[in-house]
């Protein structure tokens, strides 16, 4: 596999079998692999591509692996790189790295890049401004086809992409877009005006860059115009961009529903303690949390010590309900985030789940009956089967609800979801447990 | 908001207010709204929509609410918005029909369109084959830009993008491709085959969509040609294919972590019985899985009996464990969805978390001391925090490697994730802890 063969070559140190290596593979390979190693064997490599490749490669790594590249190389390959990026990607290199980097980074650069970056920078964290590119071919309204094709060649050069192209007014405003295509597969004299989609979507440079990714995502678009407090056009947002935000927006929302702090890098990177640091605060948290089923069960010892069997189900029913709970406020926030869902739809929902936590509470508790009964005696199963309908009910409800109540007043739903929900459904499903047992065993 | 405009209309029966509202949405928006309705309110309002917008309307919903849209439609109506359909769309609502409703919509097809859609359903299912468009525009080697043009204006009209060009020799077999970004941008007499990028990525019909969606991602390209065993160009794999792929493979990989079985349609659209249907497989079988803790407890009773403070920290203990292994299985999975982690990283990987969970076991045995210590007596204290060293750093190993092992014996490493791991490590994290009391407390 690809990364024996390389792991063997680093070892042997064999330079001529790594350069070989590294020149049959596409870009995006080589930045793949670059990524999954520790950043000094990362930059030994990097030296070792083809100064043509050098800048391909590059602008397919992570920024922090771009990081660790740069940190590594002379101040002339340093800033022939860092000038040579796309503004977009460099805006994205130094918002992530710190202060001394970034002022190398930008004292190396030519007067009209450093001013296109620090514009990008101007923009705040996670909007659309620091993930556009502001290299855009703007048309003015009033050209032909092949006249806006013309100003295609003149311009395009360094143009992010040329397949959407802002058409604009004498002061810049966005008046539509027009694509390539059509200009491409219109008659020559056709007017530019009658080619333009009306009602384009657009997004303020202001706006949250995961929802205009979304947006981008459910509309079909290749790239999307990106305008000013005054509707001037300031940039393009592309696809490329949208994908790879939505992508780290659903691996964020993939650790925050484990109880994970997001961890940026890339997994095989990271040390032992980075990895540690990004899962310990949840889970002190979440211990902490679970001295409430301690105290719930100190309350209900003197019915534990009468009835030792009720302890033999504990762990079946705490699962069960973070099972049911988990479920329902995995579903939610994944609806929540590919926009299914509503925080208006709370009721709607919570009553749907109390029906559904029912249900399925009814199925399992014709089998945790038969599992006491078989194990225990027969009203120690009923008292674990009612327990199972009301916990499950109860899951799905606490389940579902909580991620949308906690988008509601401004908190990330996948913050709020599994491990809390889990969490508090342990404690208050452990009360469930031992009321239904007083009344059903009498105790 | 646009849920509670339309409902209300909707309650008056107010046709007029409707079809306002329709038109003035946007195409995907209308969509959206559309799949959050009953089918039979959907049929309703697609039937209100401006004969020039029903195709576009029709082409941004799910294939579900596509299928239940014409349902609903007549004959003439049905197979107007059918063979206007791209081949590939149609392929994909067929996949997905009862038999009777493909019979109907292959009736009324024109003889092209019905041969395009017979090729691209003879595809397996889930192969980039079902999901390419076959409308492509390739170009003949040996044209200049110009002349490359001149194809794309004269048959560009039907593909389904031409920024992405197939370049074909004499049999089609694919040489490489070339955008048309580079051929406007060019100067008129220049070669294409100067033009192609070399090496370019590509896949088989009979590849896994997934992955060659993923590839699409890693690499940035809009499309990606696809070719079938003798290297001859069938089709493109478009971007706006690859991102719906990528969010439905991690819409299922995110419902089969929470031990649901994936449910294709809309959340809101969802009914009672067909949610309960996707969670309680699952949970049937957790909570039979979980007969295992009843099993272990009963084991140790006479040592819960003699000390039954012990039995105060099993929901803390279990719920612990089910934590630490839940966050490091998640992590896995993702990684190894993202193409981050493979599967002869299993052992690197598990020994790696051996120690992240020792590390955090370490932390997290402080407040179990802690804990212990102020609400029982120090001997049980001692019990936890040895228990939840030892718990944490399982419970990371096993989260960790049982994905990476599923996948390498051909399983989806979602279906082995952080469910059945949390039972696994439930039962045995309770065998540790009573191992370790009898040990401590000398019983």
């Amino acid at each position: 596999m690809a990364t024996d063969v390389l792991r063997e070559l680093l070892d042997r140190n064999d330079v001529a079998g790594m350069q070989r290596w590294l020149a049959e593979r596409q870009p995006y390979e080589v930045a793949d692999e670059l990524g999954r190693q520790d950043p000094i064997t990362a930059v030994l490599l990097f030296r070792l591509l083809d100064k043509d490749r050098a800048l391909t490669v590059f602008e397919e790594l992570d920024p922090v692996d771009q990081q660790h590249v740069l940190s590594g190389l002379r101040d002339q390959a340093f800033h022939d790189l860092v000038e040579a990026m796309d503004p977009d990607d460099r805006a994205r290199l130094l918002g992530e790295a710190p202060a001394k980097f970034a002022q190398r980074v930008l004292a190396g650069l030519s007067l009209r890049e450093r001013q296109m970056t620090a514009d990008l920078l101007g923009y705040p964290e996670g909007s659309v401004g620091r993930y556009m590119s502001p290299e855009v071919v703007p048309l003015r309204q009033g050209l032909t086809a092949s006249q806006a094709l013309g100003s295609v060649r003149a311009k395009g050069a360094d143009a992010e992409t040329v397949y959407t192209l802002p058409v604009v007014d004498d002061h810049r405003r966005l008046q539509g877009v027009v694509t390539l295509r059509r200009l491409v597969l219109s008659p020559p004299d056709r007017q530019v005006t009658e080619l333009v989609t009306a009602d384009t979507p657009h997004a303020y440079a202001t706006d949250d860059a995961e929802s205009a990714a979304r947006l981008m995502q459910q509309a079909n678009l290749l790239a999307l115009p990106v305008v000013d407090s005054e509707n001037r056009v300031v940039g393009l947002l592309t696809i490329d961009d949208a994908v790879e935000l939505i992508e780290a927006a659903d691996t964020e929302d993939i650790a925050r529903q484990s109880a994970t702090t997001p961890w940026p890098g890339h997994y095989m990177a990271a040390s032992v303690t980075q990895l540690a640091r990004s899962r310990v605060v949840w889970l002190l948290l979440l211990i902490v949390a679970a001295t409430l089923t301690v105290n719930v069960l100190q309350i209900f010892e003197t019915t534990l010590a009468e009835v030792t069997a009720l302890a033999l189900f504990i762990p079946l029913l705490v699962g069960t309900g973070g099972n049911a709970g988990s479920q329902a406020a995995t579903a939610a926030v994944r609806a929540l985030a590919v926009g299914e869902v509503r925080t208006g739809d709370v009721l709607r929902v919570a009553w749907r789940e109390c029906r559904v936590g029912l249900l399925l509470g009814a199925m399992l508790a014709v089998v945790g009956l038969l599992i006491g009964a078989l194990l225990v005696d027969f009203p120690v199963a009923v008292t674990v089967a009612l327990s199972v309908v009301v916990i499950c009910s109860w899951a799905a409800v606490v389940g579902a609800a909580m991620p949308l109540l906690a988008k509601r007043i401004g908190i990330d739903p996948a913050v709020v979801s599994a491990p809390l929900v889990t969490t508090l459904v342990d404690a208050t499903g452990l009360i469930i447990y031992f009321l239904i047992a007083r009344a059903v065993l009498g105790v």
